[in-house]
């Protein structure tokens, strides 16, 4: 049975056969009814292997993104999208809250969506082995690490800069400023994800320099990542104390609320408190002052995520893990002293 | 020939045979390759019907964002992904820039991916029928609409603010609080799109109110919303004049960089010159001051897209068309004079 024998007892072309099949508009109900039932009848299957059948229903790659106000992940998320194109697969995208569960997510995804692949953009650093046995489909993390969990290297790729590092370098920048009394403001110590790495990054740093990290100088907000929250949780600190000269937050969003609430409380930047983060968003070069902060790569993690990603699909045994560079953007926001 | 027949001849379960099917990952590459050559020889078709195969191939929304740095369509497409997914349909994305013909690539998709529908985030104003006749499936353009174009209203759907009313709205409120000479930067004031028609409601507020456009307050930036060029207009208009006690922007980010350049200039907001723009974007609460702009209901215009797409989808004779309130976000970055 072939595309042939259908447009014959149909009485139609082979073309129009084709544009029923592939939905194409320009084509009669009467007409489109007609072949359709045809290819009922008869069983024909479209391309004449059952094998690409199934395999054509699969060029999906699922993107779930944890967060949906996160204005990195926007920036990541363009390049993925790109690159998921080029390499000729479909991108599903899904998002979910900032505190949902994005394995559970995914597994559903995998399901629903027959995904070949699965990419998350933001998600917790502490998975177990027997947690991630719900994905059955290669999977990149992207913009994490399973710092805090027990996965085999083998059994998982990731895609994200050093967080430990990259605040590391970030407070080590304010200690070669002059700084000494050094705030911060985050969502979590111990929330054994990237609030809790970049927090030991920060202590970490200070602790190198012979600094002691004094706790009424450091402020949780909860949540994850919002700027509202942050907003408070620096009105909270200022209301304790005004003892500190520089401030450190773990996002560009979090800085600009941290810099307007200063702001609001009459704090100069950097004259009274100097500010730096992390993530090199466009929109913080427009700070007043601009941000301080270091750079994340979006587009190289986009690329980078997806590449691995394909040589998932390519050889069932592959996993890769990249660490990227986070280099400072100088700003206005930090000053000397 | 039913999926009972392609088991027992491979001497499987109809569950294995299911899994292989939905490539589940859990059926061993043995069990798999049989099932598959068994299918393919006996020519079973997933379903018993060959018309639930082709509906199946084709569950997909294409969603084309232009431009892709654009901070107000992440806060969009984040609802029009949850509302895709909540109808039982699968978003395909694409990003294209913000000058590319986002037509040609919506017909383009809706080949490739088999798509039901189209969503399109961000378009020219001026389409023509012929300009569209390559688009086969029904389309929403979300956030614009066809002002300066001639397609029937009964050929597309559309859901945005009135851009022309908006801006009337904008530069009306600098004008209750006292306003008379009030600048504007605008990518374009005629690129038959989006820029000229707020450009044009800037015209007609000024004009309703008697006061005379100046074209020496006047500076076209060129590009598309982009920060760095709305950056150098400003300093253009700066050193041009500083006669003017007020500035309108099309955009809250543009409006964020024309803030940067006025301070960096030595210009205080509102003090010396005060700033309104559209768009209502959470960021440009945290801006220093807080910016003073009209909100485009983000997450209303992607629901109702969405809505009416899947309206379009279930009457081909459907089609709908939503001009939504765009109220006044009061800020600090406009005072009485």
């Amino acid at each position: 049975m072939t595309i042939k024998d259908v447009a014959k007892s149909c009485g139609v072309s082979v073309s129009t056969v084709s544009r029923v099949l592939n939905q194409h508009p320009d084509v009669s109900e009467e007409v489109r009814q007609r072949v359709l039932d045809e290819v009922e009848r008869c069983g024909y299957i479209p391309n004449n292997s059952a094998r690409d059948l199934v395999k054509s229903r699969s060029d999906a790659i699922g993107v779930v993104v944890r967060g949906t106000g996160n204005l990195f992940f926007s920036a990541v998320l363009k390049t993925v999208s790109e690159e998921i194109e080029r390499y000729g697969y479909t991108m599903v995208l899904h998002y979910i809250g900032s505190d949902a569960d994005e394995v559970k997510a995914g597994a559903i995804l995998e399901r629903e969506k027959k995904l070949q692949g699965l990419l998350f953009l933001g998600g917790r650093f502490d998975y177990t082995p027997s947690e991630l046995s719900v994905i059955g489909i290669p999977f990149v993390c992207c913009s994490y690490t399973n710092y805090f969990g027990n996965l085999d290297e083998k059994d998982y790729s990731s895609v994200s800069i050093d967080d430990y590092a990259t605040a590391y370098n970030a407070v080590t920048e304010l200690i070669r400023r002059g700084h000494r009394r050094i705030a911060a403001v985050v969502p979590s110590k111990d929330d054994r994800s990237i609030s809790e790495l970049r927090y030991r990054g920060f202590l970490a740093a200070l602790k190198d320099s012979g600094l002691e990290a004094d706790e009424s100088l450091i402020e949780e907000t909860g949540g994850c990542f919002e700027m509202p929250d942050t907003y408070e949780g620096v009105c909270r600190l200022l209301d304790r104390t005004k003892d500190f000269t520089a401030l450190f937050l773990l996002s560009d969003t979090t800085a600009m609320a941290a810099m307007k609430a200063l702001e609001d409380r009459g704090r100069r930047i950097p004259q009274d408190v100097s500010v730096i983060a992390i993530d090199g968003l466009n929109v913080s070069e427009y700070a007043i002052p601009t941000l301080t902060t270091m750079i994340q790569p979006a587009e190289e993690m986009g690329r980078e995520s997806v590449r691995i990603l394909m040589n998932m699909l390519k050889d069932p045994s592959y996993t890769g893990h990249r660490l990227l560079a986070a280099p400072l953007r100088e700003g206005a926001s930090v000053r000397s002293i």
